[in-house]
């Protein structure tokens, strides 16, 4: 009856909607082409729904660009989450939580152009509401809110994006943020340095691979684009494209920034020299004795900083990752100081001997790309302040998603197999009749803490209960039959070897965490 | 430049939603009175939003229903989740995750009256979509989706509905929801029972006081309708008022079977007496003799699975704790065998000695009420399959919010400070110019995996680093001075005892273990 009830609000609403949408064909001489191909999709959606029949089919999937994660995909998941939060924990990190959808004026003027990415929730009377873009925003209206002025705090939740999904490679619509910040008016630098300390210790101990953290600073960007000549209006448009030169090469760069965004090729031919230039402290040295960048008093302020950054980074005992590269221009407007990104630059396969140029590396050909990125951003929470009272923040977000791909990868390579569940033993019975004493031990067990399951079948074969433990894992089996029950004893089977021993009921407990605490 | 960009954007978009609201307006003749009060209440919102000069006020809220969980909110969360994992884990669970919103035709049908707290996403072009409004419906969709026929799962994740908050006792409009389910074809009762042994260990572990769990099978119900005379297309909306006999007297339960819903008042009378029964295995062994109630095979049915279940919750040592009541009525439709429903007895304060009438006992009235519910819903994955296929399921949802509120009480009312941190040590300083012995220090410890931290300033306090040791609940600070510096030695001072002691810096490490450990 249930079922039926099903089928038919389907059928009511496949054909309401319908009826809206032609409806809908009638007055869409306003309609831009892009509005018309998805009205075009969803016509078809619902046309493919309708079998040959006419009659509505159910479509049995999840939203465009989401997935569902089954167990294999959860244990690893649980492996990367713990392996990060006991790094944000090492480092004194609280965490915080905020609801999934914020008022959608929270989120308005904060993305630039990609605020048309934002999921907006229907208007169903009440507030106007919108999914979260990301995990800065709303702990930046929290901190205001809240009037917090100071804490370092990690959160782990999903987030929002109405972008071209590409899950293959990792990219989804519904996706984890993993963000570890610091707020607080405190001495430069010091916790900008703890950042990369962190992100050096999470891909060290997920050990993806070889990887290197890029780090430059706003101000020596907006600093360079100054002294080479960009007007002041072109900054942020020259810097989405500086931004790109991890995936297209200089001279395409080059022809954007002349061609499209209207530069001067010398400005254009300026700014390549600089984004050419990589190294460490001594380059930082270097620049701040540049005649040119010396003219821009915020490029000054920049390369001081990132001087004394690189001094903490060696106290830390990172710097054999980080590398001050003037090419890195991350596109969120929010940055207001310190910007760094980490890329991994060797995905299973060696880089190739010698494809660089203009000195500029090409990790990125190779790697599987950016697996962390933040920066110091010291006027967001101002923004949500009444009185516009700033809060410093600095902060860094895992790009978990990716990470998680590669592990799914690693584990799916390797010849050892996830295992789902921690069960260290299967109640296991030998002969038929024997539920009630199953049930009866299984409880010993659990109530001792040990993670234990039965079959839940009155009188299941040995074969298929072994079985089981063989595909799942399960490290033990204790049997039961009429001649261990009338002995008063268990008969423990160690899967791996099937070698097997009677122990004796009330020394069992024991055994049984004698025996898996050891592995 | 940000925060003006901002400023500007919400004045045009508070002046939008202005106009589009004045036109909604004009064209108000279709609408019910309640979409004309939520269209007051948004206008009167607006106006509050602007100022005395006319000017856009930033709201600064989360939206209605919701809230952020704060660092000591989030301690107890992680507490609470970890007694619920680990008890999910020994009973050898895999657990999956799906996305927030699922297509809005997944949800359709499945909830009856309550479809209309359903959040839709705007359509923005693209699919149609909802929020997730519980994990079981999702869970039904995956194992159809995935073609599962066995699985013991656990799901802990936020699900949503526009129901009235009623923030003070737990309920909002987004809350977590924690569900353990056993799918498969399996013998009788007995993963009903494992249910049931699970809810007993997480209540018992958690300690909320005194509790019960009550029991009752859907079968039961309809059978009982069914001999006391209630017609058939009555089943569903009586149900639902024998529902409310946690809340309101029998009396007024009668009334509103009699005038409201139009039932004869001699079948009224004959329910009456069946649901103020309360028993165990004895009750559904006298009712199974009972003439009238025998002419009803699936109440028959009903009541041998009662009986079968309390023989395997015997074994399970949990008996004391079930109750056997015919006044449990769940409201989901989905329901196809038993039901059940754990409920505090006792809040903080101790029950009242003697004011039960017709044998039915009166917890809800001085406890906190339900905690945690379940049931066997053998139907709902077929409406997903193709072909109709079923997989039968039993399952629990633990009322995680409730008891998180509880637990917070707990913690108020508690002389104990809940930490927010798991911070071991503080590397502090005693004099000026000791940054950089700090940070070497502190990398040191991070990368013995010991938890640490240092304050971000070139010259802090010692006073007010060890302040912030005893408000953040810090146990140990490490202290360097000049002197301490030249004698190889770390003074470690212990928070609670302020006792002071020179470690050599070899033995640092081993001995911050240590005392951490003992603890």
């Amino acid at each position: 009856m249930l079922a039926l009830t099903c089928v038919r609000a389907c059928l009511v609403l496949g054909a309401s909607r319908t009826a809206t949408r032609a409806r809908l064909l009638h007055s869409a001489s306003g309609m831009t082409a892009a509005q018309i191909d998805e009205e075009v999709a969803k016509l078809l959606q619902l046309k493919a729904q309708l079998g040959e029949d006419g009659k509505h089919q159910f479509v049995l999937k999840t939203p465009k660009g989401t997935r569902d994660y089954n167990p294999k995909q959860m244990a690893i998941r649980e492996k990367v989450f713990n392996t990060i939060i006991s790094c944000f924990k090492r480092h004194g990190a609280e965490t915080i939580d905020t609801p999934v959808f914020e008022l959608k004026e929270t989120l308005t003027g904060k993305y630039g152009e990609d605020s048309k990415l934002i999921y907006d929730l229907k208007d169903q009377g009440g507030e106007l509401m919108s999914l979260r873009y990301d995990l800065t925003v709303p702990f930046a209206r929290y901190l205001a809110m809240n009037k917090i002025t100071n804490i370092k705090r990690y959160h782990i939740a999903k987030v929002y994006r109405r972008d071209n999904p590409a899950m293959t490679r990792g990219r989804y619509r519904e996706f984890y943020q993993c963000d570890f910040d610091i707020a607080g008016q405190y001495d430069a630098m010091i916790p900008d340095a703890e950042c990369l300390k962190i992100v050096h210790e999470i891909l060290s101990e997920l050990q993806l691979g070889e990887f290197c953290i890029k780090v430059n600073d706003r101000r020596i960007l907006d600093g360079m684009f100054a002294v080479c000549g960009v007007p002041d209006e072109k900054f942020r448009t020259i810097c989405s494209t500086v931004d790109k030169l991890d995936k297209m090469s200089w001279e395409d760069v080059k022809k954007e920034m002349v061609n499209e965004k209207g530069l001067s090729e010398e400005a254009a031919d300026q700014i390549g020299e600089y984004v050419s230039m990589q190294g460490g402290m001594d380059l930082a040295e270097r620049l701040l004795q540049d005649q040119k960048m010396c003219q821009s008093k915020q490029a000054c302020a920049g390369l001081s900083d990132i001087k004394l950054l690189f001094s903490y980074l060696q106290l830390f005992q990172v710097t054999d990752k980080v590398v001050f590269d003037l090419s890195l221009a991350r596109g969120l407007d929010y940055y207001t100081g310190i910007i760094y990104e980490a890329v991994l630059t060797q995905a299973g396969v060696p880089p190739p001997a010698n494809d660089s140029q203009n000195g500029a590396s090409s990790e990125e050909s190779v790697g599987v790309g950016s697996v962390a990125g933040g920066g110091r951003y010291d006027g967001l929470v101002g923004m949500f302040d009444p009185k516009g009272r700033k809060v410093p923040c600095v902060g860094v977000s895992i790009g978990i998603e990716r990470i998680f791909s590669i592990m799914e990868q690693k584990a799916e390579a390797s010849a050892e197999k996830v295992r789902t569940t921690e069960v260290q033993v299967m109640v296991a019975s030998a002969q038929k009749n024997l539920l009630e004493e199953r049930l009866r031990l299984v409880t010993e067990l659990w109530n001792a803490g040990i993670k234990a399951e039965v079959m839940y079948k009155k009188n299941p074969k040995l074969l298929s209960q072994l079985q089981h433990c063989e595909e799942a894992g399960v490290p033990l089996v204790a049997i039961l039959g009429e001649q261990e029950l009338k002995d008063g004893v268990v008969k423990l089977r160690v899967v791996s070897t099937r070698e097997e021993v009677d122990i004796s009921r009330a020394d069992l407990i024991a055994e049984i965490k004698r025996r898996t605490s050891e592995a």
